[in-house]
């Protein structure tokens, strides 16, 4: 159960050797093929798997160390280049499985929309799920130039499966009017621009509950995470994003899934985005599986 | 009225047709040719109307779509490379024109001195007028190197012309100590380092009065926008340059145009300064045209 | 007829302002959906059309001038993001379109997947067609990881189209060995390595034919274009390549079409990679639209 | 006593003539052979050199000019490639002869190892010897893989010389579990993640004292200094460092000698990074140089 | 026997799974610390595995496939940071593993330096060894600054070791006059500037003989390959240097081992040189293992 | 008679310490306002100074050492920023007193402009002056949109000067119609596209002449040389302006002053151009300086 094609061997630092042993599944999906302006995510997990070699293996932040955590790196999923239904669902399929052994899915993206069949898969599973949802985006969209399947609707669909008054978006600072328009008319939760103030609040809300969390790396200002495909102007920092995943850590969520999506390293030559990215995932790790 | 030699064709998102309809103009000023340190900003204008179609047409900040103001874009004026008095020259004339029409001048730099020739046509039709002046350097010299006509000199010459009193400049970090001291002998306002607390402050004083707002790219941290000229450390982030538009566009102000300069796109391989700025641009469009 | 959606307004340069009044067409198909490696070709055609601006309008290689050919640059053709039939689809009904009009097609790529459906397209008009290929890859496959419309399939599928002995390879180096024998067996030709010398002698077969010329810029070594998705090295100079285009408008051929594909500007910051694409353009203007 | 070989003669802005006429003096140490990451930084001390022309000589922070500074910068020390041992010894010697002249060292980076040698040097003047210690990582390694000599271990030795209660360090976001225990345990100060707020506190503390202050580029976030070796997300920003700078020019500290370390250029296509570093060496020398 | 630490997993394309059933072992050598102007190569293995997931598993200049040829990618040797004879006294040991089980080295680099061991152990076994050295520098020189182990003195060491009369260079384009003198006096063999010429008439005299071949990428044009320590403008082309290899392939040399060196992958953003170094590799393993 | 400001101290390898006792004379003419596209080429001769630290002193193709050729770096002439006309006096004030002192004058650009005053300083002590012009732009524009300051004009105006019979161009692959007419037309000579064959031919016509050279760094292809204003494909290679400047200085001409332009360094991530130009430069100094 380990996915040995096309993107030869590297794994986060620390990946346990096999599948069965581990608590938690690192998994990269190698998909950008629905994004409408810059691609370039497919490259986003191999990037982040690098970056992870330049990381401590403590966190200071949680005071925790990676071995405290069991997990395994299963590569990416050879998603079929350009055929966006059957990479969905290959990705629900996956993840079912994951959860099924009641290991934690942890997702590499890959462009936005690989989210929609993540949840699909979890929802099955826990029918009280929440979803907390980190973006510069509002991804409320109902189709995009006539594509439902796009990076621009997951959160929309999302909405429509679990209902819109479990869905909690954070750091949105991007979106046409309609979409604006339904996060305050369905329901749902939307903090604009800012994300740990927002979070502080509505955190208590969901103590107990089933959460999954998604987290798009253009909520933060290009100048922190320059390698996504549209970078939006205004962001949070890296330190802020740090804060919130502390948060959440604290919290008494269930967090029962997770994903870090829309790196695109060939936009960033500094390497700053797969650099900050590896950090956040190590965080993820050490404080969301338990 | 079109200008179409030379960079054919590109246009800021949802420009209208024709001049004739618009309430107000963008137009660029290819000029770098003065600059004491690092040229390109001559291409500033074409990268930021490229970039600008990752924008969003609606801004949540002003919660208004670009369909609610008339603009046309009318290209880049033909400026004679190498010629700066005639290039100024041509400024004049053209802005001098979109005021008769009582249209809305928006200009797109270009090296900062082409403010200089803006002023000039504002002030023969606003005699009242005041400035507000947001970047990381005075540009207060009297001459640079015994050019009277370069890149450090422009407010200075605008202090002359329409009175130190009714300048006002925010964020500025650098210059020399003359220029610091002119500051303050002048009777001019300067905000040192910060923007948006002082223009708070200074927005009132200023209810009802005719307006030109000057920003120059490089008041934003070298992080936030690499693409510049002349790039100084210790700015202000995206987020407040943001707010500091919305607080302009929220006050009693009469803006009676302006414009966003000193974006050298070559400088920053990540795109994230013309990025930022055409996002700027929309907010100036959407908050200030009325 | 003008696509105005989505990249505003860039043309090539001297593009007549009508479709109606030009004997040529340039048409951009921004699509990259199906390739297996690097994305990103679906900014070659404005980055094309961008660095035409710093081309001169006369070719001494030609001794001609652009004004001497009449052609529209109609914009690039909207194709749905992640959506290949539907893609191929339109292509193949907008070369339909010109055809019928007795005009001359100029596609700017895009992946390589495109010419197969101008292939169909400009097969039902002539059936006694020939095409003349130049790349670095074979583009031979039946199939790629299970999919049949792919980035690596064009060329077979178009020997089956027209059959193998009317399809001419130049400067082959890489493919499956199966591609390869493909390539003996069939009775098609392929030179490997080289393109001018094996064009001298095949040229003169051809004369008087309805030939279409389709052009991977990987055929030149990533020296000379290293903004191409699948980079190979061992190839061509720019000089031999516009030698080649030379040799082809010299010949007693009948070029009834033409495309250059492959172009993804940003794996080059250097820009050398449409700077090149942009002179291949231009001559290909002049050399073969009659 | 000019290093002249090797990197030909760059000087950092407004540098004396000669050696002897100055109180202060800026010399480079292009070492990086003990990184364990993204070497480099041998190139820093040159970059930030040449970025120093883009400065104003006049600093609005400390309301000074470099004029009022007697400094003369002495190039680069010629180390010898892949010998540390040998390196830190001509290191040392040479800060021992500028301290014997009464004169004041700052130091250019380079890997920070340097420091240690340095410290040695300092500290046989001055017994009383305080380190102001400002970086992202804690660099409280005993070896790293095996080598006593790493860029990872110079703080480590450092507390053992000079004592562990004379250590402050700020900033510190990564290191070893047994590297924040050590922190804990041995007496030192650590402020974790900020710089400002605990400076504030702890400088009254150190009223009087001879003090060497090291700085390491990488406290900042990514953002404002991606040129560097081991870059590491949720820094500080370039606003935070000049006022650190700033609060210890104020102080009543006796700043005895000073370095910034580990920029390394190639990493930073935009060139912020000595950018910013040379806008700090100017702040370090007008506030800190008495 | 896998270097799994530091550089956790990837492997060239169609790595045998184990050691032992291998025939050819490809083995990194990270290490640049002698450098004396651009450090980067220890990057350079890592970078040319990652590129081989580009390539093609066939090669049609050889007609044969990857399965054809049973080679283990053993990683990279995890060489102490700084420490020059302890990395060295490494590489020896681990070569002489390799030949005492008759499998074939081939060696990624890493700077030149590392050949001086590599001939030390392949001289123990093959006393009447030659070793074919294409490079644009001489790598004759006596020390480099006082350092006998230097990236500049490999060569002459080699000379001593197994007598110049048993070297041959090639596309040597770069030195001190000295080193051209020594090639002149000594008896070996220099080809200046060309490679593919004088292999031609080299390669008989050496028919049956055990040679050892070390490349060095620098040899090609910085067109070619930029991403190196010391680019050296006039160059030979990528389409030469694989027609040099293919030329030892078709001789009746006994190759015994080889390398490729000093891919320095940070200077090249374009990633064209890692790609190169990739084919470089699948051709010396098609063609030189035996 | 050193230029000290600006651009503060770095010279090119072996510089003599003083302008008395050198033969020839380097100087930089960082000038760039009349350019048309891309600007930067300011930066060239400083940048071109760097790469020289990495270049061998000792030529193989010259078999000479630069410690054979007395020469003075004396840095960049402050030229006045955007004023052309006052620059161009500069530059033929400096070159005549060099003359006068019968030094060697060896210029470093900036824009291709800069050789009009030099040409006309020259001529006025060589009345049979000839001149080889190595370019890919014949430069043979009267004006430029208005503009005769400008640099598409130069070899025009000393066509105009010094009679069109004494101009010999070489490698053109660029210009209007009416450039190539004038080219055929005036008597002058121009070669197309190739520079070592042509240049064969016509030296043995020019033996015992005085010949300036100047060489525009865009006759090289893109590939070898991307850091210039405007790229053109098809250009030579950098093997090719070695052997080109080596033919010269076997030649019998009587070299009498050169150039080397058009180098703008930011279009040039991999540093490839300078490193190239500063070769170039050297085999000048070695082989033209007598």
């Amino acid at each position: 159960m380990r996915f040995d094609e096309g993107y030869s061997g590297k794994v986060f630092i620390m990946s346990r050797p096999t599948h069965e042993e581990a608590d938690a599944i690192i998994y990269g999906m190698p998909m950008d093929w629905t994004v409408s302006f810059r691609p370039g995510s497919r490259f986003g997990p191999n990037r982040i798997r690098e970056a992870s070699l330049g990381l401590e293996e403590y966190s200071p932040y949680m005071d925790k160390h990676l071995e405290e955590v069991n997990y395994f790196d299963a590569g990416d999923i050879p998603l079929p280049f350009g055929n966006p239904q059957r990479s969905l669902d290959m990705i629900q399929d996956y993840v079912e499985k994951i959860l099924e052994q009641n290991k934690f899915p942890l997702g590499l993206g890959g462009e936005h929309l690989v989210t929609w069949p993540i949840i699909q898969a979890v929802y099955k599973k826990y029918s009280d799920l929440a979803m907390i949802h980190i973006d510069a985006h509002a991804d409320l969209r109902e189709e995009y130039e006539g594509e439902a399947l796009s990076h621009s609707t997951p959160v929309r669909k999302i909405c429509e499966l679990i209902g819109p008054e479990n869905v909690f978006s954070f750091g949105i600072r991007s979106g046409m009017r309609a979409e604006f328009q339904y996060a305050v008319n369905s329901g749902m939760y939307m903090a604009k621009y800012d994300v740990v103030e927002p979070l502080r609040e509505v955190l208590p809300r969901l103590a107990g509950r089933p959460v999954y969390v998604t987290i798009d790396i253009d909520v933060l200002d290009p100048a922190y995470a320059p390698g996504t495909g549209t970078a939006e102007a205004g962001g949070i920092t890296s330190k802020e994003l740090l804060e919130a995943i502390q948060k959440i850590a604290e919290s008494d969520l269930n967090v029962v899934g997770a994903d870090l999506v829309e790196v695109a390293p060939v936009y960033d030559p500094t390497e700053k985005t797969p650099i900050a990215a590896s950090k956040f995932v190590r965080e993820m790790l050490l404080g969301w599986v338990k």
